[in-house]
């Protein structure tokens, strides 16, 4: 009993090692050790410094974005309407949503339809002509822009021609009006965010801590002068997106600022600071001839004395600003790296393969070569074999002494690798 | 010094390949050969080509959207409010908040308070009986649904029983009317949808450039006859997520409507574009007896003549659409193709695992295959070995020459793979 | 013809296995296999079980929050406004914006500047003396904090000094007074969370659906005696951020409600469920002096009988809170499974290395183990061979036998791993 176990641990601690063939030829070593340099190199360069395929990198940021608009501008032009000629816009006026959330808009123009009652009147604008009210009596119910069609035809007694009747908030609006934009370029806008990073549990803001409260109202981002002064010239930001002011201004538009954290946790946490971008987010429709621009329709609902509901209908044009943050950090770990180092090792071993194609076919000796790597045994062979000597003994002979027939049990020789 | 810089150089320029047993069975043969090629068909068809292992993935992906509602609806019903008694709804009255962002609440129903001014009343609707001031007076503070108890009860002076009185906005809301929905059906969704993937700096748009005008405020999303066209009928996102559009109107609901951007930029970029899919997003509640549907509440505030602030109360009913933007674009990348290549490769090198257990133990002539695989070398061997011939000068002697024994430096042969 | 193929066929079904060297050693034996065991734990132990690399994990989760906070609160001490002089403020006074998303603000301290006209004044507050109209045509149009400066001097006419006069919305607001915050502690928050993970189409709600409607309706949210209470108390939330609550309530803030979302798929689904954890988001910046809490402007909009627009406008102190929503998914997956396993049997081949160091090099008899392992082949002897027996005669007559000279073509053989 002891015996058995004794032969079963001195067959279990043993080291199998590969046999190998040495080549000592110029030709085939120079290329070898070429291309083991070659892959060394990629992993060491690339790989592992510039893909830092050492580090486990989280890109699920956590981010939290406060934002705060300073300025004041004139809304001028507004003939038709009293309370908004030469008006002075605060922030409760142009900002919507007030919150002060990542995503806000900067009202550049106004289309004010003042005194809106529910009621029936007919459409501004765009006409939808008819001469009698079985004209009309055809579209009863479709929506005409500002309301729906009641089937009436409104005409002046001594002309022929009138226009449809429609229920609706009345006066019905008449967006064709053309009315200068507000100047925003002076108006500042101050960022605040800050982000984490769960996997790591890193927490950053987006300006340092040793910022003092005067520096930071008086300083103005630049991307190189100033890369970390949290507040922002409007008419900067709509510079950085290369695109057309005017056209911004007087249509509106959507732009991203974009807060960027790219960071080495391997470094200094010191370096993990934001960069910014700005880009126009409504690009890709530049082309498109519908939909250009940003606008939208909100209300102011009033009272009369005796009770009844009326609005302000406006429709702004605006600037959308879209702030987004994209984050990723990196750490070193152990499992890309092990996986990686791996990876490098085999790869280097790959590098064998070519070696091997080389030697075996196109050098001179390459029989004498093969002859040497390679050992054949054939069925034949070892029918032969068997016949001159029973091969269930001798498996038995062999595990008690060392004899030169190799011949080991299964658990000992399973890993070839 | 030379010399022994010759010696070095040639140790170093050599090729060391595997010596290795080539067994010529058809048996092990077959085996060998199949089961390399399950190996490679699962690495070409799965791993390559269908999860795209060559490629280096995003999906991080930066998004902005912007939506846009058309339509007018008629709020019915509403006996107890003159104001909204038959009311053309639009845009303005209906979108909540009417910015135009990816998050937005059409509102299908309205419960009106009018005329709320601070003050003290009793509750409407689930009272709380009291039949003097005591019985109130040991809630006081505490919260009613529309207001915090006074103390003081309430009762007409033929009545033995009374409402406690609670401070607040009075009158108090009666939230237990039934009200019709508005009928939504018919409005119209737009959105605008523009992404971005980082990674590769691709910006993308939700409908293709060469759409005109005209054919996008014309057409209307068809999963298969129009899956670009950006106008959504809301009757038809409704049908789409499957649920019951009438209790869906008449208790609000969360709808998410989902745009997928899977794209392949090793393709033609003009095949990255996007899908819809539509789904309720409080579905997992739906067992819940508790906070089904969706509602929140909002005032309207006016001013009498002589300055006192009072208020409308509006429990709005709604459909909150959240337009919800994932995407994964795919590119390749050297990276990942070769850490996969080199799995593979190592893969099929797995595949010698099966076939030496095979050969070196179930199949005939299994102890002849062993002794040919391994060569064996004890301690004891190598004891015998070093009394006949003293080792060091072994060493020495075969730097110089090329003898059999294979004796040579560490530096040269410490990369077994 | 028929011969060449049946002797490609019986080249191509053959086995190739490396040649091995069985090394019988104690010690090299048990320091491989030392070394392969420690491989395997981390690999099984670390890599497997800790770090569940047999799973692909989606991190891209699809999420959509619904919240609606409950309670009342009294605004104390405004003596300036009449209107807000202990007003019971309920949700639709205190909430902003009152969707019910994921992002709100709860009002906790209100500065009203009622009845401001469009006009000229002077600043309250910070005052810009002047003591002729030239001092202020130096300024003309730069911004005050309410308004812009006209150019004229405003004093009375027995008084040499006084303020500068300003266009705006007049009155101009006086921040600097202070008043007491509005108790919110006992506010509630009920929170509804849905999400989805797209890669593996998993759709998760934050509270069971077996909960009752009363069971929601009376649960409080405690980490350790109710973590799936989907109500949580104001006063609790402000609490396990750990922050100051008086400084928070009177100054404003930012609080991230992080519901996290850890699932193995692997297990039963019902093991799926949220963590709540509780951050003050503005912490980064708590040493800034600049920009401490939270805190936003917005208008009420109002009309006197002959039509002028009025407003009154509110600094709103108010806590923000961010309910952000993370998660990972993990499920059992082939590819990363396949990818470890060769990592995982690719390293422990690379115990090799180090005991082919200690064997080849440090121990008694390396030079003879050398011996074994290596066998030398050097150009030289290649010549000498061919010079013996010309080449290419050799392979073809080995192609049709089983010779011991091993030459085989190279389809056979160019796969070494």
């Amino acid at each position: 009993m002891g015996f058995v176990l004794w032969g079963f641990l001195t067959d279990f601690f043993t080291y199998e090692t590969t046999k190998s063939v040495v080549v000592k030829s110029w030709s085939v070593g120079i290329i070898n050790r070429i291309v083991q340099l070659l892959i060394i190199t990629y992993f060491v360069g690339w790989v592992f410094i510039h893909e830092k395929a050492y580090q486990s990198s989280d890109t699920n940021i956590e981010s939290s974005v406060m934002t705060k608009v300073k300025g004041f501008g004139y809304l001028q032009n507004q003939n038709q309407n009293e309370n908004y000629q030469n008006r002075v816009m605060d922030v409760a006026d142009y900002v919507s949503p007030p919150q002060g959330s990542g995503v806000f808009c900067i009202i550049t123009k106004l289309i004010v339809t003042e005194n809106q009652f529910q009621g029936r009147c007919t459409e501004t604008g765009k006409r939808f002509i008819c001469s009698s009210d079985e004209d009309c009596q055809k579209h009863v119910g479709s929506n005409l822009s500002n309301g729906v069609i009641t089937g009436a035809c409104l005409k002046n007694s001594n002309e022929s021609h009138g226009m449809c009747e429609m229920e609706g908030w009345c006066p019905a609006e008449n967006d064709a009006i053309k009315i200068e934009p507000m100047d925003v370029n002076t108006f500042t806008i101050f960022i605040k965010n800050s982000i984490r990073f769960p996997l790591f549990n890193v927490t950053r803001g987006n300006f340092p801590p040793t910022m003092t409260a005067d520096e930071i109202k008086k300083c103005k981002y630049h991307p190189e002068d100033n890369p970390l002064c949290p507040i922002f010239r409007v008419g900067d930001v709509l510079n950085y997106t290369g695109q057309n002011i005017t056209e911004l201004l007087s249509k509106g538009g959507e732009i991203g600022i974009n807060i960027q954290w790219e960071c080495n946790l391997d470094l200094n946490i010191e370096k993990c600071i934001p960069e910014y971008s700005f880009t126009r987010l409504d690009a890709p429709f530049a082309k498109n001839a519908v939909s250009k621009g940003y606008n939208f329709r909100y209300a102011k609902y009033f009272k009369t004395e005796n009770g009844t509901e009326f609005r302000t209908l406006h429709k702004a044009f605006a600037i959308r600003f879209d702030v987004m943050v994209t984050g990723k950090a990196g750490k070193f770990n152990t499992i890309p790296t092990m996986i990686n180092l791996v990876a490098a090792f085999t790869s280097i071993g790959l590098g064998a393969v070519l070696c091997d194609i080389i030697l075996l076919n196109f050098l001179k000796g390459a029989e004498q070569y093969k002859a040497k790597k390679f050992e054949e045994v054939s069925e034949a062979q070892i029918e032969a074999s068997i016949a001159q000597s029973p091969g269930s003994q001798l498996s038995l002979k062999c595990m008690k002494s060392s004899c030169d027939s190799g011949a080991l049990s299964l658990n000992t020789y399973d890993q070839p690798l």
